[in-house]
């Protein structure tokens, strides 16, 4: 994981906040790795932090050039199926925020 | 903690990522609930989400209403001797980020 970089302003930041069941840790696991290799080749990925503790409570943060590529991979199939799962198994709360990142430092 | 909560748009995100040093968790524990009491009592707080792993990994989003919030925050005493302590001792490295929260769902 790439972790405390900056990029060319402006650029998104997409929050995403979560709270793991305690289903399917082994899917989840593949899943997640899965789904950040995807996103790294994506147009306009800059990257990724991701941290989550031993309560299973997680923040995602992925950096993105513009808004349409944050659009365009929330509806990329594979991406799409796997928010699915979230919902239905991996998550019991979660919250997205979609941000114009101002100033790095 | 406060986790995948909505605020009124619009509103300021701060994402601060750190890699704590193996040094001193008994101090900088102290420290971070000081801080995070603090700052839920400053003008326009409005939330904040943390989480570190065992490997030290951490990501800290805190959510404010306005960008002078912010600034007055930063400049808080108590918060500007906690930060050059931060630099000094607790951090290997860290990054912050000031963020415009555009959507969220």
């Amino acid at each position: 994981m790439m972790f405390t970089n900056q990029y060319p302003l402006p650029y998104v930041a997409v929050i995403f906040s979560s709270q793991r069941t305690t289903q399917d840790e082994e899917g989840y696991q593949k899943m997640a790795e899965k789904m950040e290799k995807l996103a790294s080749v994506q147009p306009g990925f800059l990257g990724i932090e991701s941290v989550r503790n031993a309560e299973g409570c997680g923040i995602t943060v992925s950096y993105w050039s513009t808004l349409e590529d944050v659009k365009q991979w929330k509806s990329h199939p594979a991406h799409q199926k796997a928010q699915d799962m979230g919902k239905a198994i991996w998550y019991s709360a979660y919250e997205t925020k979609i941000c114009s990142v101002k100033h790095q430092y």
